[in-house]
């Protein structure tokens, strides 16, 4: 490793500061001294954009918050982006104007990466920058990753998973301790996993657009969202869970899409009744998981935590770590 | 992409041509067209090293045979050397001299791995060519790849898991066919699951080299293997396997290794009884499955096939591939 490459100082910057937001943040000064050593690099916060530049929320970040992309992009030398905002904007615009600048991107916002993923890699590649989304799907579990280095040899033709945190828990909790939908999205909430409009969670929406991120990835397209079946959890009744659970059966909230032998995508997401046998049946509380079909390795699954600052703050992290990787020309092994 | 990097003709030998070293040459021939497309690399089979020269097990290969690893690393070119022989030796001589020839090796030996795989890695890297151990653990389950990522931005402490497809194989048919150890083990053999030499499956042995493989990646070091218990499945009886089933529980047969907060490594091996709740419980047949524990993700699980031909080669050929993209500075990304 060259010094010159090895001792550069790169700057980052933030969009969004909630919970996967300031997740990044700790995790980078935490892990500043092992990020020198293990990628030779120095990295710095440079800037955060919030809403409001007013309300420090991390104490001894005032002096980073700014409202303007203009403001983040006029760093001398900013080459990262992470971004953890909500909805599609202003967010696209911001991580197109960041990409068209030369920064790489890294995000974890699934409603923007599920309609304008495929525009915005495209346009990364145009500019020579990466774009990690390890994060807009399925939390801390590295689907993305994996499924792009199965990718390299084996073709996928199935995708089937949990892949929305606070639906499992609340099917989990109206199971295991008998409390009625309202009372589990109650608690769901008090805990951070549902947002205050929980619309999203528990209508399989938020599930839809990863389904819709992993399609993308697996097929190269998705299916036409207008096809789609999305049914949520909030149909499930108290004596619905209660007579499967005497039948030794559990709900689950499954997110599926396949490609026919004739090209053509299909995708549903809805609930499922499955018995011990099956491999989500012991998914329990935020967990996700994710099946691939594969021609050579055969079913894979990965299983880990679907929602949390730290989980989704680690992922984005390491897509940094591997873009550094990969633009030094090398990736550390260890 | 520059044009020259990009219709490259690279250069491999297979060592070993067996079941997993055939699965190799398969996967080669059937992706060729893909792997040129995606890495733009046009791949060559050019050796294949095997014991006997004069037995052609793939027809078209008579060619390629030798049993000189001399002969091999004389080829003009060659890059890369895929390994799939069994024991320690003269397997690690010969990747020893490949990696000092400036080769990037990747292996799918365990018992060689296990022991010489800090060595073999340490003259990779004074020779400034990678080495690919994916296929040492676990089969077509991406797990060394997936702890590589993520120990750039998370601490393991704990390992847990079903690595030994063959074990899991014969607990099963106990279980759910009502078969005795016999007939069971008989039966893998019949599929090809176990060796004609059953031993080092069935004593625990197996799993105990790939358990040490994780542990060096986890901790960079291997906890003494004296120290370690190691017991096999070979003693459970079918009335054990019975009485667990009526009480609901299931026999699996476990390998575990974590740090303690005092950095001291502690490794063991052996069957567990585990019940509907536990992660392990719906691994059934030839699956494998690990979990790691990690500071900022949490619980992740990796489930898949642990054996086999193609989902082994199927990850020695995405060895490959990643080679590939790092050496010139890219990974393609879809």
């Amino acid at each position: 490793m060259e010094a010159s490459i090895g001792m550069a100082t790169i700057k980052a910057a933030i969009l969004g500061f909630g919970t996967v937001g300031q997740g990044i943040y700790h995790i980078l000064n935490e892990k500043r001294d092992e990020l020198r050593d293990k990628l030779g690099i120095e990295l710095e916060v440079a800037k955060i954009l919030v809403r409001d530049t007013t309300r420090e929320r991390v104490p001894g970040t005032a002096h980073l918050l700014t409202d303007s992309i203009d403001d983040v992009l006029s760093v001398k030398g900013i080459q990262v982006v992470f971004e953890a905002i909500v909805n599609e904007e202003p967010a696209y615009s911001y991580l197109k104007k960041a990409v068209e600048h030369k920064c790489h991107v890294v995000t974890a916002n699934k409603v923007m990466f599920a309609k304008r993923g495929l525009e915005l890699q495209e346009l990364a590649k145009q500019n020579g920058v990466f774009v990690g989304y390890e994060a807009t799907t399925a939390g801390g579990v590295p689907v993305i990753k994996t499924m792009k280095n199965i990718l390299l040899v084996n073709d996928v033709t199935r995708i089937q998973g949990i892949l929305n945190g606070t639906s499992n828990y609340i099917l989990t909790k109206m199971r295991a301790e008998g409390w009625t939908f309202d009372e589990a999205l109650q608690e769901a909430q008090n805990l951070g996993y549902a947002e205050a409009d929980p619309y999203n969670d528990i209508s399989g929406q938020d599930a839809f657009k990863k389904l819709m991120i992993l399609s993308a990835l697996a097929f190269g397209e998705q299916p036409d969202w207008a096809d789609v079946e999305v049914i949520g959890i909030d149909g499930i009744t108290s004596e619905q869970v209660k007579e499967a659970t005497e039948q030794g059966l559990r709900y689950r909230h499954v997110a599926e899409v396949e490609r026919l032998s004739d090209g053509k995508i299909i995708a549903k997401v809805g609930p499922m009744v499955v018995d011990k046998e099956h491999p989500l049946y012991p998914i329990d509380d935020v967990f996700n998981a994710v099946t691939m079909e594969t021609n050579y390795i055969g079913t894979l699954t990965l299983v880990g935590p679907g929602a949390g600052m730290y989980p989704t703050a680690s992922v984005m992290v390491e897509d940094y770590a591997e873009i550094i990787g990969k633009r030094a020309g090398f990736v550390v092994t260890i």
